[in-house]
């Protein structure tokens, strides 16, 4: 391992290379995951500054048989992104391959490196005048290389897809270090397998992504947000229909907000004056982005809500007056999982469920936990128009958090997993396996489909040196 | 041989295996590719009825190592479906497997088998009042099996991407023989590798596409078509700009045409009245869909025509005034194939250059041409939105064309692909790659994917069962 340490230091310089060796460094950042649930040690954090360097790094690592964990922002949910606690892996820290490396507006890509800072692109394509939508809660420190590998998904995914949608091109570092340069800014291209694609979501289990281009949009003339109270969820998915057949591609989000989740904000952040949720089991937050004017776009809203009233759909609706006002109702929607951990630790799930099968699923999943937990809090609230729900589950109010998440996670997994399985969902939407759900996969996963998994990393990566043990086990 | 086919019988019964023992049985509209490059001979041709018969006859022609030709319409055009000359291959006609299995508006989504016809289902979505917007000119015999091993593209790519885009699960039978239930109408599903879209584009060498669920789309209140003459190849890019700025996701076809084109439309059909052709290098056909209303699409029109002649970037332009007018426009653009085959046969490319580089791509490799086989004439033309030419090259006027395809095919291709690759574009942006340029691919393809495919193909198809030859030689 010593021979490993001094090959990485001569591929990256020694300041790049961050060992245990000196007592006074702290390796916590990369060795602990965003939710706090591992804390592993590593052999080393290594910081490449080019593709080069990652492609040595990969080579080094290969001939010293030393497994490689790549690490983004390390905001991963899935504790994906951290090592175990052998001591023997080592972390590849993407965050110094941070250029942009260019914007071509007449092909609406812009091509940039895996460690640049999400935020940091939506604010470098809209100075270049163009909407970069990936749009997420960590934005401010998860890097696009971490979504694609993750296949990110977060609040704009009704108009835009998720990650992978967004993705045209890759560069990357394969389990033996070479380069596949992949980086294209075509929208067709029908030249043999999409590799893209499989690389986008192997949560780097697969190959190490070192750069991308990305599509990139007109920027909206206007961007308008509304609050509606719905008598139910079916009434719910009702609107979302409306919405797309009034909005069409206008239609850039569509959330869906429980009275329970809200109550929660009311009552953590009474500051907010969340609109609407007392009278109402739901409430929706719908967004319309234009590419005319703000006044077309409030047309089309009360276009929209007149006919959802006309149609029992919507009880009652506010459409924000100013931006600052759009702001606040988001705010109120992302407050949600604040206002939870105030309330106490709960189980968090991330599924989706076919649109169309929401109120059912939601019906049955919520009388099951209620009979089986007698007074249990459900804490639902997603992203409705892509079917991906937070499902959340929290201790009655008389329990106590943390043995509850203590004594009741495995058996409620198990009962809402179940119950995603019957309505053909996902136990991920958009968080990814990690480590948390890999022993969860083969139980709920096609068989076949893990075969074909298996294959596959097992002719890309034979050594398994890539994330080992995240997504798939031996 | 005749073990397998007794086998085959037993599966599919006799009536769906037909072979030339009965010589009165015309195997052509299997055995030859649509656009008659090639007439191979079969062992069989089996046509199933569902996918366990599917499944049972890949467990047979696999025990028997007969190797297998999946084959839907029978339209594409780089000969990928058709067996070659040997008399030992299995076509796998996937024609009877045609039923819409399930239509769920609320989902937005539809699961149809691999032999539905693409019209078929356009029909299907309208009916039920939506839009399924795949479109190409085969969409009266093609299948969406095709379509999806071929990820196709078509007319409508700007605004709703290729076949790829348009799926969300897939249900295929492995080469093994086993069926992968991937049939999933979920937006986000972050659990496990992306083995959808790793058989999307794979031309039947990975797996059999039996279903498939597609996604559907809001039928839109109005579609307006536009044609506009532009002064160059760089004005028709700033109009693109233009309107994908003006009409957002509205913009839902925006195709370039070249004066030599459209002359020879004028030429041989003179009924169809080609306007503003005859002062302009280029035309462009623009198309907007509208979820308010045509009169609102009609004023989006105006405005964007305006803007555009304002900057210099058209010269002239018409609206159409109703539906059949619109379709007099894109009779005009569809007519160009046949309007070329009047003039003779010419040399075909499918290329794709970003968009951005497509005006100097053209300067530079119509300059080459033209110096390399005087008078040579450029049939070019093609969905600009996508990036996507077909950039024909037509012998000169005085020439003789068959000759000149026989003499100049394999020179002109060079050229072209050369100066593709100096564009970093790709020499199969819709059509794939099958058998008629599977010889081009390696000196073409990064080395590195190559390398990557062909690790795919071994772990997923080690006997080299399906559709071998295509795609990847070994």
């Amino acid at each position: 391992m010593i021979t490993l340490l001094n090959d990485l230091r001569q591929i990256v310089g020694a300041p790049h290379v961050l060992t245990h060796e000196d007592p006074a460094t702290d390796l916590s950042a990369w060795e602990r995951d965003w939710r706090q649930r591992a804390h592993g040690r590593a052999l080393a954090v290594v910081r490449p500054g080019s593709t080069a360097e990652v492609a040595a790094v990969v080579k080094a690592c290969a001939a010293a048989g030393a497994s490689i964990v790549p690490q983004g922002g390390n905001t991963g949910l899935v504790v994906g992104s951290v090592p175990d606690d052998s001591g023997t892996q080592v972390v590849l820290s993407l965050t110094r391959l941070n250029a942009v490396r260019d914007i071509d507006g007449a092909n609406l890509t812009m091509t940039v490196e895996a460690g640049c800072v999400l935020q940091t692109l939506q604010e470098t394509a809209e100075k270049a005048g163009f909407l970069f939508p990936l749009s997420l809660a960590a934005e401010g420190s998860c890097t696009i290389g971490g979504n694609l590998a993750a296949n990110a998904g977060g609040t704009q995914v009704v108009r835009y897809g998720n990650a992978r949608e967004l993705c045209l091109g890759l560069e990357v570092v394969t389990a033996q270090g070479e380069v596949w340069h992949g980086l294209t800014g075509l929208r067709k291209d029908n030249t043999g397998y999409d590799l893209r694609d499989l690389f986008i979501g192997s949560e780097g289990t697969l190959g190490i992504i070192t750069a991308a281009t990305m599509k990139l949009y007109p920027l909206p003339a206007a961007t308008l947000t509304a609050w509606a109270a719905v008598p139910s969820l079916e009434t719910a998915v009702a609107l979302l229909g409306l919405a797309h057949q009034h909005l069409g591609a206008g239609l850039t989000g569509f959330e869906v907000m429980g009275q329970f989740a809200l109550s929660l904000v009311a009552k953590h952040f009474p500051q907010q004056r969340v609109p609407l949720w007392e009278d109402s089991p739901y409430c929706v937050l719908l967004e319309n982005s234009d590419s005319e004017s703000e006044a077309h776009a409030r047309a089309q809203f009360e276009r929209l809500l007149e006919t959802a009233f006309e149609n029992g759909v919507v009880s009652d609706a506010v459409v924000a007056e100013s931006l600052q006002q759009a702001h606040q109702l988001w705010h109120i929607r992302e407050s949600i999982p604040l206002a939870q951990a105030e309330e106490g630790l709960n189980i968090k799930h991330d599924i989706s469920i076919p649109v169309s099968s929401i109120p059912a699923f939601c019906a049955e999943t919520d009388a099951l936990l209620e009979r089986e937990i007698p007074g249990v809090r459900l804490v639902n609230f997603g992203h409705l128009g892509d079917g991906n729900l937070h499902y959340n589950v929290q201790a009655p109010a008389d329990g106590d958090p943390k043995a509850f998440l203590r004594e009741q996670e495995a058996r409620v997994n198990t009962l809402v997993f179940d119950a995603v399985a019957r309505f053909e969902g996902s136990i991920s939407a958009e968080h990814g396996i990690g480590s948390l759900k890999v022993d969860k996969l083969p139980h709920y996963k096609d068989p076949v489909a893990l075969a074909l998994m298996r294959s596959i990393k097992q002719a890309l990566d034979p050594q398994n040196l890539l994330n080992p043990g995240r997504v798939l086990t031996r």
